[in-house]
């Protein structure tokens, strides 16, 4: 007998060499329908596995990420069976899961291709392969055998895999008359999947190298039922509205023009706003949290990026530097905030009693994407980050990161990011020359993330071997309305450049000492965190924050003036408005401003007029009846209020 | 009898052949004394040449810029000729009057130089010739003459600037045994210059290009009254008490880094603080005059500065343009905010009814300077710029220039600058070949000018010839506290950049339209704006201006407490305030937050900790007394309130 420990800590006897299935059996036979793949001691497996010793393990389903991925992975192996029957001689490059389904790269047979309309096609095949259960067998192989293989087979791509992997460590997984080279896990056979739907193709190179031959994508997204595949497919359509690139321009948040270049967001007038208000409510927090404004040029010389690292990090693949009409002098944008601060640090000299400092800048930096992989606001070549750095001794490292979280906790709540989680990044134990710093440093460092996250309550995972070379560091994500993670802030901690810029403090020992020193950027950047916040909110920005809070409308041209004198009054109560004095009809008005988003629409005519009254709509949901000035101004008010404190409380 | 109006429009008349002095002498004994130069419709000439027709005069004393400057180019001419008497051979480039003195460059005979302690030998010549009362005699000359004259001489430099005029325009003036080319006008004789003072040397490229050889710079100031130069040295005393340069370090305002680059300044706290407080009053100002605020990147794809003509301009002088891993792919930093605001106006289509549209931006530019231009935050290679650019119809132009006007004053009010001026820019009349857009824009255009200066009340000056060739402007030049001028925001009409951009509107009549653009200012820079704000106030910020407005000095540590409490009462009232709390003398924390400028200085000890008061001092003024905690802060709020009230009423 073994012992099988499970993540709630209880421990089961079973026979050596029980399989994860087995053991989903021996709980529940719900459990043994639900479950995907099994977590034995850390590594996820195949659930028809013999597990021959004591083990820890966890069961996944399809609420688990390890259940999806091999879930999805198997069901790329299940498309690729199903091409190679429809498209025979097709040789198949890499189908791996990704974060919403899965894709297979493809080298079709000489004049052979696939379009858009042959996906139905290849789905109803996929359907038919599945419903055939057929096993996803693993076989371990020689090598020498696996080349051989595919030689025969004539497939290069898996040839050119093979060769770059050490014998021992090379499985196969075959499922019907198809077999592929493959780590797995995989699903038991291939009747779990019950509903399939393949979304687009594109063009890829192997190995993403444009020098090499392109192949066809396939994209896919498959499903344990067919309720899953609705319910996906809604999500994709509500995505879809939601797009911040659609209500940026129809809000006129921003704007892209080609003569200014791809990827350099322009403000306009109401997005410049947003950001701004934004800005100032991380400014307010952060002073409290006793952070300093300062503010530092778009560029510096090459020395200070040669110092820095960046410019061996950014080089070729980047911008390029700038030339004066000075021989020898040479300049970059900046792609980072830090060589500045440092520089800012060191202006003065420092005693352990000015620790921490803590620098704050809104500052935007500069870094070159390749055109196609734009988008919108969230992979830009031009961004503002709410970037800060702190320089503190080692030992407030853990009281800086807890002051941290607590900020970005205050952020969350503002903008009403209700469900988060956060990953630790820290060493490779198994490498420890790979990092730089001293291992007691280290230590005092992780200790010092892993102790704060605790302290705050944070639902945390811990990665090991994530850390940069220069520092571990903590990272979160976010789930937004519609349930899709981003990566939002980062706390890095760093060791590298205090040492490349030979920052020091004097001590309370009259010895110079070297700070650590924090990088954080809650936002991560402004243009990204918008563009979140747009998706999160479909553009219906929290009441405190939006740009425009009411709109006011007159039924005709008569009550202009009556429009004007409520939008004064509203402004003088320190509320946001504007008035739609165009020449249109109230419903067209209406439809037109409630595409704005804005909060609150007040319709003003002749009996309004008369009783100094408005009568008011909320966005989205209508009729709200008719309130005095002063009433619907103090109900603003106090709405913000309200979230107002909610957020500092 | 020919008839001469004076500037109050009297006309008085004398015989043909009057020449300045006569008028001065007619008029009083010491205005006689006084006068210095003379206006003759226009044109500023010696008080000894003959009028021979009707015209209109001014006569120019020590009060005018043509009095000063007709002092210190023949003070020039004096200087020369002692250096040609103690330094024989030495060859004579050229001598201006400055804003402040004069100087000459010089190429001194082989093995010669002169050094500081030469300069005395120098004045006592000059004092020495200046005595000797020698008249500055005007000859015309032909250019062939001319040419000889200097070619005897062996004065490479003079026939080089002979060699450019053109025959009929030559001119020499002479006094005691010194001959040179001016243009003039010149001073009666020498016995006017009183005192003399030769401040400095420095090497001065022939024609300011480094291919040249280096000559001697000698800067000198002169002096009617000996007293003048007592008060001149008194003054360049406080000047250099008042140096940005030397407050800003003082008060860790800003600071430079050579690794960063030479001309980009960092804001420290205290620095940012200040600059943001500006901008955040601009910003308030500016929104209640209809602006909006936009941000763009600040770079640009080098064909946007090609359409906008700022590539052509700012080219091989300044940074080179960046290029980047796409082959054909290149970008600028933006040297000027106004091709991303044309791209923004552009980005929807545009109504008549839409007009006036105003984007601001403080937009930080990049533009390359010699490294030897370089001088503090008033001449840096990337700065900030309070940008905004209006576009309106034509007809509108009057109403928003006044409105700017408007602008610009509740600034000068602001920031108490009592004194100053404008400068109105037209077409030179006589080439109007030299100028974009028609001749009807710019006579509406210069009209709108002329009269929005006129109904504002505005102190003008009128230059014929000065404006940019795509359109007239107004230049706005203030005094400071020390009677220095400084030219501070412009606003400037432009027909050339609608034009390029292809920039329209929809009349009115529904069809297409070209809009005209104002480009403005009111403080220039936030860089020169901030410099010229230090000097002016010696960094005695006005209060409601000011970073840090009360800083609170425990008498010893056992206050430290109390303290922090006063400082969190103030900071609740909104009032800026830290506390020193380092372990030093209650006189020497006095002196170090002296130095700061911080207004007030609370100190507090037993009685003050015990009583809940604080004992007030004002930064240069000393003891005010003893007050209750919210007295004070009532105390404050009140003359911020007031401050405030005054700027906007």
């Amino acid at each position: 007998m073994i012992k099988i420990t499970l993540p709630d800590s209880s421990v089961r006897e079973y026979e050596k060499g029980v399989s994860g299935l087995d053991i989903a059996r021996s709980i529940s036979n719900r459990l043994a329908k639900e479950v995907l793949s099994i977590t034995v001691n850390g590594e996820v497996c195949d659930l028809t596995r013999s597990i021959e010793a004591d083990s820890t393990i966890k069961l996944n389903t399809w609420d688990d990420a390890e259940g999806k991925h091999a879930f999805w992975h198997s069901s790329a192996h299940l498309m690729a069976e199903a091409i190679d029957v429809l498209y025979p001689g097709t040789k198949f490059a890499i189908g791996p899961s990704i974060e919403m389904g899965f894709y297979y790269d493809l080298d079709l047979p000489e004049g052979k291709q696939i379009t858009d309309k042959d996906l139905k096609k290849i789905e109803q095949k996929m359907l038919e392969l599945a419903r055939q259960k057929n096993a996803f067998v693993r076989t371990e192989m020689a090598k020498e055998e696996a080349l051989a293989h595919f030689t025969e087979k004539g497939d290069e791509y898996k040839q050119e895999l093979i060769s770059e992997l050490e014998d021992g460590t090379i499985t196969f997984y075959e499922q019907g008359g198809f077999t592929d080279l493959c780590r797995g896990p995989h699903l038991p056979n291939t009747s779990y999947i019950k509903a399939i739907q393949l979304n687009s193709i594109a063009g890829a190179y192997w190995r993403g190298d444009e020098k090499n031959k392109m192949l066809t994508r396939i994209y896919g997204v498959t499903f344990p039922k067919a309720k899953f595949l609705d319910e996906y497919n809604k999500m994709m359509e509500e995505a879809k509205k939601r797009d911040h690139r659609k209500i940026g321009k129809e809000m006129e948040l921003f704007t892209f023009s080609q003569s200014v270049g791809q990827g350099l967001p322009l403000w306009l007038p109401k997005g410049a706003a947003l950001r701004e208000r934004l800005e100032n409510f991380l400014k307010v927090v952060q002073k409290k949290f006793g952070y300093e404004q300062i503010i530092t040029p778009h560029i510096g010389d090459v020395r200070l990026y040669k110092t820095s690292g960046h410019y061996q990090k950014y080089g070729a693949d980047s911008f390029q530097t700038i030339n004066t009409p000075a021989e020898g002098e040479e300049f970059m944008l900046k792609p980072m905030n830090c060589p500045h601060h440092c520089e800012v640090f060191k202006f003065k000299p420092r005693s352990y009693k000015d620790l921490p400092t803590r620098f704050a800048e809104f500052g935007t930096v500069y870094r070159y994407e390749q055109s196609g992989e734009l988008h919108g606001l969230t992979r830009v070549r031009g961004f503002t980050q709410d970037d800060a750095h702190i320089f503190c001794r080692p030992d407030q490292l853990k009281e800086e990161f807890k002051k941290v979280i607590d900020i970005i906790f205050i952020i969350f709540k503002a903008l009403d990011f209700k469900e988060y989680t956060a990953q630790i990044s820290l060493r490779d134990p198994q490498k420890p020359e790979k990092y730089i710093g001293t291992p007691e440093n280290w230590d005092k460092a992780e200790q010092a993330i892993v102790e704060a996250c605790e302290e705050k309550g944070l639902n945390t995972i811990t990665e090991l071997g994530e850390a940069a070379f220069y520092g571990p560091k903590l990272d979160f994500m976010i789930k937004d309305a519609l349930g899709r993670s981003w990566q939002l802030g980062t706390i890095q901690v760093d060791y590298n450049l205090p040492e490349r810029f030979e920052l020091e403090y004097i001590g309370s020992d009259d010895k110079r000492h070297r700070p650590v020193m924090i990088h954080r950027a809650p936002f991560g950047s402004m243009e990204r965190f918008c563009a979140v916040l747009i998706e999160h909110t479909a553009g219906k920005f929290p009441l405190w924050l939006t740009p425009e809070q009411v709109v006011i409308l007159p039924i005709s041209e008569k009550y202009n003036d009556y429009a004007a004198k409520v939008s004064n009054y509203l402004n003088i109560c320190d509320i946001r408005s504007i008035v739609d004095d165009r020449n249109e009809k109230i419903g067209r008005k209406i439809r037109d401003n409630e595409l704005k988003r804005i909060p609150y629409l007040l319709i003003v005519g002749e009996q309004e007029a008369e009783n100094e009254t408005v009568s008011v709509r909320r966005q989205g949901e209508g009729d709200k009846g008719t309130m005095a000035m002063k009433e619907f101004a103090d109900f603003i008010n106090d709405e913000v209020r309200n979230q107002l404190s909610e957020i500092y409380n």
